[in-house]
C-alpha cells in the first residue's frame, strides 16, 4: 500500500531558476511522513509528542534529484516504508508531476523516549498499521 | 584544505522539541556551497549565473544525523570535496558544535549550461581554484 | 464574497514555543493570495509573469497576532479585498481556528510590467474578476 | 544608539523574480530583533526561555518595501526602538543596501511570563540596556 498525498508547487518554493529550492522537497518529505502518522498510524504529531512522550527523530535523508519540478506543478508524494526495524523505519517517497518522477528519497526515523532518549521499540499498535505501508 | 563557516543557531531554526529542524541543516549546506563558490573559487551565483549562464545544480545530497543542535549553539560548517569529477562535484559537509559533529552531508552537483541544460565540463579555470579542497 | 482555504498547522510552522513561527503566517498570507489569483481571477502566477508579462509586487504587509496557533489546528485563511485602486490591491487576510481569531493581515500589491518594472492600470479582465471580493 | 548587522543575501532567499521573497525580510527582522537581545540586552534567547522563564511573543509587525533586494547584495539592518512602553518594545528596523533604503518594518512585541502568560513589566535591568536604543 502507498500513502499518496498532492502539493501545489508555489511560489514560494521557488528560486531564482523558477524551480524548486531543493530543501523545500525535504520539507515536503518531512510533510508526507508527518500525515502518514497522522492518517496511517493515528497518531497525529502533538498527540506523540505530548501524550505518548515520544518521537521520532530523522537518523539519515537522503535524495536524488531527477528533474526539476515548476511553479504551478502539482506534485504527487507517494510513501512507503523501505524496512520496517524494531524501533526504526525508512521511508521511500517519491515525488512526481504528471508520472514523471522528479525526486527519490530515503528517509529513516527512529523512536526515542521523549523523558530519557533512549531508543524504543515500536510498540505493536503502531507496528500493526504501519505494516499495511511495507513495501 | 578545509573551508569552514560559522553558523549561529537560532530561534528560526528550531522546532517544538527545541532542535535545529532537519531542513535547516540542508539549507546551511547549500549555504556554505554557495559561500565557498564565491569565496574560494571566486565565483558569485549571480555571476556564475547570469555572466558564465552555468549553474550547478544538485544531483543528490544525504545527511546523517548524529545529535541535535540547539538554539544558541554556533555550528562549524567545513566542508571538502569528496570526489571532484569531469563536470560533477561531491561535496562533505560536516556540522559539529565545540568539536562535536551533529550531522554528516554528502552534496553532490554537476555544472550545466543554463541555455542548453547539457552537461558541461568544469572549466579549467574552475577547476583549478576547487583542488585545493579535495581532500 | 470571501476567498477561503484552510491550511494544517504543522510541525515545521512550530517553534520552540510550540507555537507557530510568526514569519509561517506571512508566507501563508502569500499562498492564499496566490491561490486567490490562480482560483479566483483565473491567473496562475507562472501565466502572470510569463505569459502576460506583469506582476503584482508587495507593496507593504501588516500583521496584528491576537492568539497563538498551535501545531495540528486547522487554521482557515480567509481574504477580501479592503480596497481596490487603480493598479493596487489591498487584501485584508485573516486566519483563525474553530472561529477564534489569530492573526489579521493588511497586504497591499501593486501591478507593474516585468518589463519596464513600470506601474500599469489593473486591466478590465482582471478587474472584473476581482470586483467580487472587494468588502 | 542603532544595533547594526550585516546579512548577505543567499540564493534561498531570492523568488523566481530573482529578488528576496518578502517572508525573509520577516526573518530577518526576527533575526537581528533575537541578536539584539543577546548582544546589547544580554539575554539570549534560550536564556530568557529557560532560566528567566519570560517571552517576547509579537503583538503586531509590519513592513513597507521599497525596492528590491538582490543576490548578493549585502543588506545592512538597523534596529532602534520607536516605542520602550511598560511591558512592550516597538522596534523600527530597516534594512538597506549600499545606503539605499529596501524595506522599513515596525516590530512590537510585549513581555509575558511563561508560566502564567500574563503580561509583565518590563524589569530594570533589561530596561536599563535597552534605554540606549529609544530613537
Amino acid at each position: 500500500m502507498k500513502f499518496a498525498r498532492e502539493r501545489l508547487i508555489r511560489f514560494s518554493h521557488c528560486d531564482p531558476a523558477g524551480i524548486v529550492y531543493f530543501v523545500h522537497f525535504f520539507d515536503m518529505v518531512g510533510g508526507v511522513v508527518e500525515d502518514w502518522f497522522r492518517e496511517a498510524v493515528g497518531l497525529p504529531f502533538n498527540e506523540m509528542h505530548l501524550e505518548r512522550r515520544v518521537g521520532f527523530p530523522i537518523v539519515n535523508t537522503g535524495c536524488e534529484f531527477f528533474r526539476p519540478a515548476l511553479l504551478g506543478d502539482t506534485l504527487r508524494l507517494e510513501l512507503v516504508i523501505a524496512k520496517l526495524g524494531r524501533s526504526s523505519i525508512e521511508f521511500l517517497v517519491t515525488g512526481s508531476v504528471a508520472g514523471e518522477e522528479k525526486f527519490r528519497a530515503r528517509h529513516k526515523v527512529a523512536l526515542v523516549s521523549l523523558d530519557t532518549f533512549r531508543s524504543l521499540p515500536i510498540p505493536d499498535d503502531m507496528r500493526k498499521r504501519m505494516q499495511a505501508y511495507v513495501a
